[in-house]
């Protein structure tokens, strides 16, 4: 799966990722009044409005990129109704060939991650037979709990050879209140980020591991540090656009190969229309404000790349 | 809620919460065979296998303790049939009165927080209607990404006048990795508890905050110091029984009002038929295995705490 993330990167020319975090505030009307006409205003009603919402944003983009990453919270929120629409979105996204990473920051003690990486990467058993549950192709996991909280995903990802990227430093503003005091010197990412290299030998595709990084785009300066302490692990990097990372700020993520890195944009993308920018378009044309917004985001980050060349 | 939860724990003199952790594996064959008569060897039978498993224990226990803590991984690894089995078990505990402490150490940058939530212990808002979702009455929640991660669910705990308990020292082997290490010359988990401490104080109940700590029962050392360090704070206890802590180790733990802690086994009850001990209950009579396990608990609890005054 990391090769084939690779691939597509190279084939689009588009180190980037959809993120789809859908809001009800941000589903144009005329797509909750198709839903809430069909469902009511109820809970399947607005997962309706959440997944024709994300069907025409991928529709209008699914060609110029090479992944997606819908925020399962986003439809947690709607309980079972949103995570049947968290479902659909994954199976669409990958018969669209998309890769699709689901981030959904688990992590817990062994058996425990054991059982969320069966549901999410994995395969289940009942019986004599065998199924899938969410089945994305990658996931985000969250390092607190060590080595035996990582340990289960990682058997998983080798067998099913799929992927996940550890939460590294994030792009929020208090995510230095833990991730960045210091141990022996160093901080609390770059103890992590060592870890995560060390994970990442053990499960190699052609160039690059299995299990890689998130690294906010807010913080360019640890950014490039973390480059060098995981040469071989793809960064998922948060925070461009909405959250304030610009392409320029972000070449030190990348490697000599131009790969290396997965930039994710979310709201910049997905709710491009309610921007003066895209404004044009109107709620009607908000998937092809979308497309727009991705056009925008890949020439930034193209420009930057090859400036810093 | 944390009222509720002390009032409960001084009725049934019994510090304990039951964690329905539940695997296939552990369900007795009559039930798994009557669940797929009903539904075939798929996800929906697998997942009424675990509910009518869960509800057995739960109609043989509900009378002797305060609380359970379902581990959703347990269920999410069934896909959306499992969550829907995750949310039966909520609302039955909920109708037996016991309070319910959702495990999901869900914890991300500020919005994505807000949704978990709202969709864990919150109300999310469809046009003019208003719904609950999973509907737990507390959560636990990852501390890694720090404030920020951590207020929007503060935020939904005081409107709800609901709870959580954040990871501060875990209970798994490779805790001490990162939790460990020092800074400042004190270790991530006290600077974490602090900050518990802190969170706390926003948000109290009559004696207790709102706002708890998640302590392993395999670290009584660590727990004796945490204890001093979040006064206010409800401790959340796992490790007991099958992952080693016994009892005695666990009276630190406990203030001298004889409440801020609360100690979950899991598999050492909800599968008790399966250990030597309670063998002669057999398969058939798994739920009175359990109902023994918890009155056995009980003792070894009350029992260590009336020997350390």
């Amino acid at each position: 799966m990391i090769n084939k993330l690779c691939d597509k990167i190279k084939k689009t020319n588009a180190p980037i990722v959809v993120g789809l975090d859908p809001m009800l505030s941000y589903v144009p009307d005329h797509i909750k009044a198709a839903a809430f006409a069909e469902y009511g205003e109820t809970l399947k009603g607005a997962a309706e409005a959440i997944w024709q919402y994300n069907k025409g944003i991928i529709d209008a983009t699914y060609d110029l990129i090479p992944a997606v990453k819908p925020q399962i919270a986003m439809y947690e929120q709607f309980g079972i109704e949103g995570m049947i629409a968290f479902q659909k979105t994954v199976e669409y996204c990958q018969e669209k060939d998309l890769v699709v990473i689901g981030d959904i920051k688990r992590g817990d003690i062994g058996s425990t991650s054991a059982a969320y990486a069966t549901g999410h990467i994995g395969k289940v058993q009942v019986g004599s037979n065998t199924y899938t549950a969410f089945n994305e192709d990658f996931i985000t996991v969250n390092p607190y709990l060590g080595s035996d909280g990582i340990t289960p995903f990682l058997d998983v990802c080798k067998e099913e050879k799929k992927g996940m990227f550890i939460l590294v430093k994030t792009s929020n503003p208090s995510s230095g209140e833990f991730q960045d005091r210091l141990i022996d010197g160093k901080p609390l990412y770059e103890h992590v980020a060592e870890k995560v290299a060390a994970w990442g030998e053990e499960h190699m595709g052609d160039s690059y591991s299995y299990v890689g990084a998130v690294v906010g785009a807010t913080y360019p300066e640890i950014g490039k540090v973390l480059r060098k302490v995981m040469p071989k692990s793809f960064i998922l990097v948060p925070g461009y656009g909405a959250q304030g990372g610009k392409g320029a700020d972000l070449v030190h993520y990348f490697n000599e190969d131009g790969l290396g890195a997965i930039v994710n944009s979310s709201r910049g993308i997905i709710a491009a229309y309610k921007q003066d920018k895209y404004a044009q378009y109107g709620a009607a044309n908000y998937a092809d404000a979308s497309r727009a917004a991705v056009l925008d985001m890949i020439a930034d980050i193209d420009g930057a790349l090859k400036a810093a060349k």
